[in-house]
């Protein structure tokens, strides 16, 4: 018997479409309906087999054991207030936003029925995006953290969590506020930094050469996750400014801090300060 | 015939072991002397077959056709003054430094003869360091930028040219003031920027748990050249400063721009700055 009988991805995309097939593959749902604003990636989602059946009224979608919120942060508070009155009084709501404080309270107060929304966050993906980039192993072996609250009923998160670890993630659970102080630091500020490097770069010509034109590894994989999706991104930023603001003013010191020694030529702690960093990057090892 | 009779490549690391083993390989030189700092990485560089022999002193060294300077930017300069007494009147000087504008003054000064020094700089390489990581491939497909002065013998420049296509790089020349202010955004840059990620991440902890052990894809593609060798990078730092702090503070405008739009709740404005960004990065694809 499936954990689910029946699954809706809202936004079936890189995160959704390939939640969707995985659990699908493993067994997990028994029926995983497709709901978005695009059409042509709900094609792309059908064609793949992500979904088996396309919905396009908030009543389907919401007749559901479960409702995945995978679109922008910002959407997904009008969503599930949209979805509410379908509801059955035992749909559990997720999400897989890359924010969660105040989203799972939106969320929470939006769905009413506060116990049964299970705040989640996997910590995967690329900057790839849409239906045609998922794919059903982007979550193995990857830290999918959950942020039940006080209110959460946790039969509904341990529903989740089986969800989660039976398509192969390892699930954690913690604070909201917890959860967005360290992805502020560990995704939030990267991207931000990666946008920052591309726009310092683009357009800028030295004696008549682009110097993008010169990129070499270094500065692709750094600014990677600098050809994410704006929208996405914009929600983020916004949504955690308060928990990026402080992130950010640190690295800044950091960087500060390496420009003072440069402009001292103070070889000796320039080297101190980059071999601290070096040893802690080289302790994380490779590919995450 | 090889394009070389004897080559020495001083520091046989990632680079110099790499043009070392790649040229014997494609016959471009007859035999290849290794010779550096320590003998634990010059055993492994002959045990892997780098280098046909290990020479310990500077006059072994320097009587050669070719020498390679393979070492930190900052040791390049004495290294020169020190072989150049053992020197044939022919030896052709080179090196590999990220960095051209003074060192290739400095190398022209510190070889006297200033028209057989041809600066070289590749744009290939990685994190990892020592004769253990070097590979014969690492320049195929690459650029190495030759900075040619007004003092340069163009026929020495052609040889240098040969060896580096011979191995699979594409050459490109430009002055070494140019090739400095590229390099100071599109790659040092980003490795202080690397460095700075990590540092500001380092020892924090959110709630009793430690933020790095939440490190996904994103924040390791994005700092993964953050482990990159502490000396090799503060010489660098150093040498190129002029060049960095103008990358720098564009840099830093660009941040701040994100900041400001973050702090207004400019969702348009922001949406648009990480637009542009990403439509720059997804045009530059995927590895370089």
């Amino acid at each position: 018997m499936p954990l689910f009988e029946r699954m809706t991805v809202v936004g079936v995309g890189l995160i959704g479409g390939s939640l969707a097939k995985a659990a699908k593959e493993r067994g997990l749902v028994g029926e995983v309906l497709g709901f978005g604003r695009t059409t042509a990636n709900l094609d792309v989602a059908r064609a793949r087999g992500l979904v088996d059946r396309v919905v396009t009224s908030d009543a389907e979608a919401a007749d559901a054991d479960l409702v995945v919120l995978a679109t922008p942060v910002a959407t997904c508070e009008s969503i599930a207030r949209r979805f509410r009155p379908h509801a059955r009084p035992t749909t559990i709501l997720t999400d897989v936003g890359s924010v969660k404080g105040g989203l799972v309270a939106a969320l929470e107060t939006a769905w009413g029925d506060a116990a049964r929304v299970v705040g989640a966050h996997p910590i995967a993906g690329s900057e790839a995006a849409g239906a045609a980039a998922a794919r059903p192993d982007l979550f193995e072996g990857r830290l999918c953290i959950l942020t039940p609250t006080p209110r959460t009923d946790p039969v509904a998160c341990e529903r989740v969590r089986r969800l989660w670890t039976g398509i192969g993630a390892r699930v954690e659970t913690m604070a909201p506020k917890t959860h967005d102080r360290i992805v502020a630091r560990i995704s939030h500020l990267p991207h931000l930094v990666a946008y920052a490097l591309v726009t310092a770069a683009v357009g800028r010509s030295e004696d008549g050469r682009a110097v993008l034109d010169y990129a070499g590894t270094g500065f692709l994989d750094t600014t990677r996750i600098g050809a994410s999706p704006a929208e996405i991104w914009r929600d983020i930023a916004l949504a955690n400014r308060d928990a990026i603001a402080p992130a950010l003013a640190d690295f800044r010191s950091a960087l500060a801090e390496l420009e003072r020694l440069m402009a001292a030529g103070d070889g000796q702690g320039l080297e101190r300060a980059l071999a601290a960093a070096a040893a802690a990057r080289r302790a994380l090892g490779g590919k995450g």
